[in-house]
């Protein structure tokens, strides 16, 4: 079995190195993006967005050259386990979700996701060789047109240097302090 | 010379590999966690908070074992050149941060990060040169303490299934609609 031309053991190596531990939703995860990349025109290029934080960036990181740090991966708090691959000059794209009529066809893998069952009664073994079993089959795609203009880089934006912290921050923002000099975000002391 | 116990080529090459090319923000950002790690009592888990978009959390997902899909790196959009390494359960961290002053000493650096250059008229070369012989001079360190009460994850909640698009959701939410179905978000038609 092969995720995005990678066999699958190799991705569930990738997945503990990267990711700490091997997650069942970042399995889903590969099989979302492999699903994608196959329905996709090859000579183009995609951005990503995920509709959530949990397990699933993490896949497209691993399987795509997007990442948070690149800018062609966004996440959009959703909560919804889903992505979507959209070519940022047309807004075109598909989106991949967990269709939840499918996966009852699964109970081990309906049981994990709906969290019907406490995680230490749980039969590991079987939840991945469920997902594994399952693939694709439990995904659906949706064609969509994405909203570029939400995802677009703002370009020449000029650097400011906060009058108070003395540390540089987007110029574009109003004022003449950062966010945490203005007490706009406070997340330390 | 070492970045996080790895050699600074091979650092580099993991760099082009998962970020798609050679930015100086991640080698910067490589120097930030080294910085940070050195710093750190070694008996401890910490989480990340990444205050930038840009480059910054690619660094922290190469060199730490915290990733965006995982959990233990948080992205708070404060658009500053910095990171926050914490012990989630006490809040006791360590921020680095570029420093504006320090930078000044090296003006290919300088110029580069606040964009006084066109891009088409930076010397690349000797800019990814001065970045290394900077190494970890650029960057300041501060104590601080974080209210891990924005960073701790929810426990228990539950999933619920959209009333209008059959998806799952968080079910913390008000209502019986995901966030696209009730218009809160909107990326896609």
């Amino acid at each position: 079995m092969q995720i995005c031309d990678l066999p699958l053991e190799e991705y569930e190596k990738k997945i503990v190195e990267f990711h700490g531990s091997m997650a069942p939703g970042l399995i889903i995860g590969g099989f979302m993006v492999d699903l994608i990349v196959k329905n996709l025109p090859k000579d183009r290029f995609y951005d990503v967005i995920c509709e959530s934080m949990k397990c699933l960036p993490d896949a497209i990181q691993l399987l795509t050259p997007c990442s948070i740090g690149n800018g062609w991966l966004k996440i959009v708090k959703i909560g919804r386990f889903a992505m979507t691959f959209f070519d940022k000059e047309t807004g075109d794209g598909l989106r991949a979700y967990l269709d939840t009529e499918k996966i009852k066809k699964y109970p081990a893998v309906n049981e994990w996701f709906f969290k019907l069952t406490p995680k230490h009664e749980q039969d590991a073994d079987k939840l991945f060789e469920t997902i594994r079993a399952a693939g694709a089959e439990i995904i659906s795609l949706q064609k969509v047109k994405v909203d570029t203009s939400i995802t677009r880089k703002k370009k020449g934006s000029k650097i400011a240097v906060c009058a108070k912290c003395n540390e540089s921050y987007p110029g574009t923002e109003s004022g003449n302090l950062c966010k945490v000099c203005s007490g706009a975000v406070i997340y330390y002391t």
